[in-house]
């Protein structure tokens, strides 16, 4: 699959995004029309910087506004047209994308609307350019690629094809199977965006709020699917206007954005291999003859590359935190009923276990990080050879583990926020390998406390917020959940849960507010400054007892208001003894026709916190209703510890 | 007019935000049901605290989904209910929000919606509890307030009301004449709120994207105005759903919302006064019988304060640009065309001109300030003495400029943004007073050089901009104009534009985007370290004459790529010798049906940069499509800087 990218996509300046796209991989570039009048390089330098960097100029875009007019509107529009083929001319590109008509269109007719663009195909027959005409999902006239392309078919000329945009098709629903019907010498060029679903009107939806394929709610691989059915060949590349892309690192973004298309072409492959064409042979082009193409990528004239494949994670293998005074940590661990198991024979490191629950305390050099944070987890996968390889070929950051000879050697890779991310090789019992590098020998596991990590909360910096979606979902094989927004003293949280299908592995992703108060600014992880708490939960089987241990071992519970309970009382009318017992030990609770989940907050250490729950039946979430207490608790301990 | 707030609307804890409302002003508030359940205060607690800030707890809400359901749900909503009305008992306060069923109603009956109101309402009752009934946009069943209010006179009940929303009413263009007929006892609250108009589905739309009165686009002086003539005297209560008031300094925000109320107020007294009453006077509950009410505010029940009246300013007195290294700036207004008008006699100050454009460069004492930037706006007003105690009502923070005997005081403020504003008087001839306090002696126009300010574009701090269009509309009467989107090389840039009715007055408010590259944060401006330019433009007749000057003069013009001049000629087809002299000095050009724009910029000086504009005809724009070319250019230059 040849790869490309629109450059309205970036951030920066031509150059700075056509270095980026270059050093993510891509194979070539659409040139946005705006980013060439704003630069100062002459069209003849572009391209030979694109030469010099590998990259084809694949498509100029957008050419607006051309069909649909009176005579005297068209003669001005096809002088326009001829500018800016003799401009492609000097850079050195061939294909243009002319959009519906919004704006000026005044005359509905299929007839004339095919003599215009037949003029404008000619006009560009005369320069050896080809006109990609795609429909607007808001075009006033023309606005369903099948009508596009029907006007193409009228045409039919050799320098008029159509372009194939995934969310101008996506967004207004239309069926995308007749694709295949399509004959691919007139698909000119196909861009893809993914989107979250909106209900907005489809213009502001598509400026903003596109994503890069992955992550949105686009059935992305069922459109290329029937592309790649088709017979098509040529680029598949992203056009994704989105507002906080355009703000963002352009070599993070383009990074981003490649793995995006990396992901949607193992996605593509897996559709195609699951799903019978829908058409006969004649409509697939390049199928063998004969009978309906058998299910397979290998039928279809376009290739489509392969990652390593890799299963969802078992569970998490152990989560690390980091800080330069590690006391305040270790006491809190040592309350919640964790036992120290030593420390590394080579590393600075702790390794503190509850059940099959680890936790590695990271003792830093001074100087290296702030208060105590979040800083890896370790996940146990099949496979942590073939689980690294994925992640290398998604372009994760590699963060090798080091080690000393005869210990562990951990696969590991950067997360957008930072987090380091291990691949572990799990084992049928739950226990670590890697644990007999600690002093207290091989762990073993504890029959009376069997706590698991239940899930992690990570805060994510706002900028790299739908990067972290598709990371995880594409590196890891976690599956993003709808996202829920949560109230806080500071402001809305956006909490986005992934998880695998099993459950055993539950990570949350949380865009926190950006401001605290008047001008005093949070930021991201990286930064070591954020304001935003992170935590990790245990699972426990009986929340009540554990509560009562880590009391009776002195721990501090994050203090739940008397009102809350009032409320709870209110709303599920609950037995007075279990009322009495939940305010005693300020657990929280809450109900679903799932199931119940009873849990408890520890105070916070740094910027971490830990949690203690207890799920009962189904419940399969993580006590929303009750996260603005939290939020406000820590945020009222906080406000009190800076005055 | 009695004033109320929600405490959703606000930042921080219950303490935080009833401080923030009694400071700024707010007669009572409405309590948020999770602001009380998140609070370690008691409910005895908060109804003293109120009580000691002067605060009356107007409204208690919501409560959700009671009605429309089966006789079990019915039974457990009622014990519910009575939970609610004990505690409401302990927080003093006397009347609740119950708003129509969202989630749990599956029976649509009237009928027995109107006994299971009843029912509540005989609950409430025996509790000394008033229910505000309201239909909310997206209410399963109920969704209309006429239907709301036609299920509670079906009632009839007197602890039963009708709460009005503005924003569930406009929302869904609900007409709102019929609220004058309803009669004021069964009218137990209303909450106002104001919002842009967006195609976004209604529920979204409300909980994220209200806002203050006057920082919207609905018509909230007529939905007051029928409240008014119907009679209701109850307190007039902001309900806010916003995402950036929610994480915006609280204070602020209070402020800001108290200013919207008192704005609002007067709105609506004008609206009474130019708008006859649509219903008989049978309707219009306190007007004198006997027929038709005559307009006037007098009439009704609630009693409508007034602020002093001011007109739209005359035009800019001066700008002022501050520096502690004003070389530069000096450089550049003399090789503009500036004359140096000499050193104010007592201040650090001196005085540029240019036909009536005047601009003081304020010598800052070192380390006071950083890069040259936009200090101070001075406006022509009738009366500085009224626009001031105008201002003032409206709460501006008063920002008096120190001055000796025998000089001009200055009335002033500062905008949002922290740019000091000044109130001048206006003199027939254009010239100012107090020029004769430098060293030049008194000011004489030049003939020759009839340049003004024709605008001034001022960057924003991301969570005070919708602040600062309702601090511009009410405090200095300049209308804000639909806002537009310009493309960056770091994102898209919002422009709000906001001028008088003659255009003697344009002021450009610019949201620009928060992050440079990734990590390299701005802020806002009072922080001195935004990396959004501003700039001042000056209009002059001949634009190319000017340039011609300035270039002689030695002037460092911004650099316009050529590319542009193409795409100009591709757009417009312009005359070629036109062109060449375009391009020759680096004039950017539009055209629209009113007219053409010639302009062009300067290099930038710290963060401030000047433009120069001639209007031809009745261009009324700022070449906006121009824009991008400008941001381009200048983020280039600064990488360069950076380099």
């Amino acid at each position: 699959m040849r790869t490309g990218i629109a450059t309205v996509c970036l951030s920066g300046t031509l150059k700075e995004k056509m270095q980026a796209c270059a050093i993510a991989g891509f194979d070539g570039i659409e040139i946005f029309e705006q980013d060439l009048v704003t630069t100062p390089l002459a069209p003849e330098d572009v391209r030979k910087m694109a030469a010099d960097l590998g990259l084809t100029l694949d498509l100029y875009q957008p050419f607006r506004d051309f069909d649909s007019v009176p005579e005297d509107l068209l003669a001005a529009n096809l002088r326009r047209a001829g500018a800016k083929f003799r401009l492609m001319s000097r850079l050195g590109m061939d294909t243009i994308l002319v959009c519906s008509n919004v704006a000026t269109a005044s005359i509905d007719s299929d007839d004339l609307r095919a003599e215009q663009l037949g003029r404008l195909a000619e006009l560009a027959g005369d320069h050896g350019v080809k006109v990609a005409y795609e429909a607007l999902a808001w075009g006033k006239y023309v606005n369903d690629y099948e009508h596009a392309h029907r006007l193409v078919d009228a045409v039919d000329h050799p320098n008029l094809g159509t372009c194939l945009d995934s969310f101008h098709i996506l967004s207004r629903d239309w069926d995308t199977a007749p694709i295949e019907a399509f004959s691919p010498e007139k698909i000119f060029f196909v861009q893809v965006a993914d989107a979250p679903k909106l209900s907005l009107d489809v213009l502001s939806w598509s400026r903003h709020y596109r994503v890069f394929p992955g992550e949105g709610q686009f059935e992305l691989a069922k459109f290329m699917g029937h592309v790649v059915r088709a017979g098509y060949t040529g680029p598949v590349s992203l056009e994704v206007f989105n507002d906080v892309f355009r703000q963002s690192d352009v070599e993070r973004t383009a990074v981003d954005a490649m793995r995006s298309l990396i992901w949607l072409e193992e996605q593509s492959a897996k559709w195609l291999e699951s799903n019978a064409p829908v058409l006969s042979a004649a409509g697939a082009a390049g199928a063998v003859a004969g009978g309906p193409a058998a299910p397979g990528r290998r039928r279809y004239p376009m290739e489509l590359a392969t990652l390593p494949q890799v299963a969802e994670p078992a569970g998490y293998n152990f989560a690390e935190v980091k800080a330069v005074d590690t006391a305040g940590l270790e006491t809190v661990l040592g309350q919640l009923g964790f036992g120290f198991n030593g420390r590394h024979r080579t590393k600075d490191v702790q390794l503190w276990t509850m059940g099959h629950a680890r936790v590695i305390v990271n003792e830093a050099a001074p100087g290296s990080v702030g208060a105590p944070a979040i800083a890896a987890l370790g996940f146990d996968v099949d496979s942590p050879v073939i689980a690294s390889a994925r992640a290398q070929q998604l372009k994760a950051p590699v963060v090798p583990r080091k080690s000393q000879a005869n210990e562990e050697v951990f696969q590991g890779f950067a997360a957008p926020d930072s987090t380091e991310i291990f691949l572990c090789q799990g084992s049928p019992d739950g226990t670590a390998a890697w644990t007999h590098e600690f002093g207290e020998g091989l762990e073993v596991p504890a029959a009376d406390e069997p706590a698991v990590i239940d899930h992690v909360n990570l805060a994510q910096p706002w900028q790299h917020f739908d990067e972290a979606v598709l990371f995880y979902t594409s590196a890891l094989a976690l599956q993003p959940q709808p996202f829920a927004e949560v109230p806080s003293p500071t402001g809305l949280v956006r909490s986005q849960v992934m998880l695998t299908e099993d459950r055993s592995v539950r990570l949350v992703l949380n865009l926190a507010p950006l401001i605290q108060q008047d001008g005093a600014s949070t930021s991201d992880r990286s930064g070591h400054r954020t304001t935003y708490q992170e935590h990790i939960a245990f699972a426990v089987d009986d929340l009540v007892a554990t509560a009562r241990a880590c009391q009776a071992r002195g721990l501090e519970f994050l203090q739940i208001p008397a009102n809350y309970y009032e409320d709870l009382d209110a709303r599920f009318g609950l037995e007075p003894d279990f009322l009495a017992t939940l305010q005693e030990l300020n657990l929280l609770y809450d109900f679903d026709t799932d199931g119940e989940f009873l849990h408890f907050y520890t105070a916070t250490v740094g910027s971490v916190f830990f949690e203690m729950v207890e799920r009962r039946g189904g419940y399969d979430g993580y006590g929303a209703p009750n996260a603005p207490v939290r939020h406000a608790v820590q945020y009222d301990h906080q406000q009190r510890r800076n005055a």
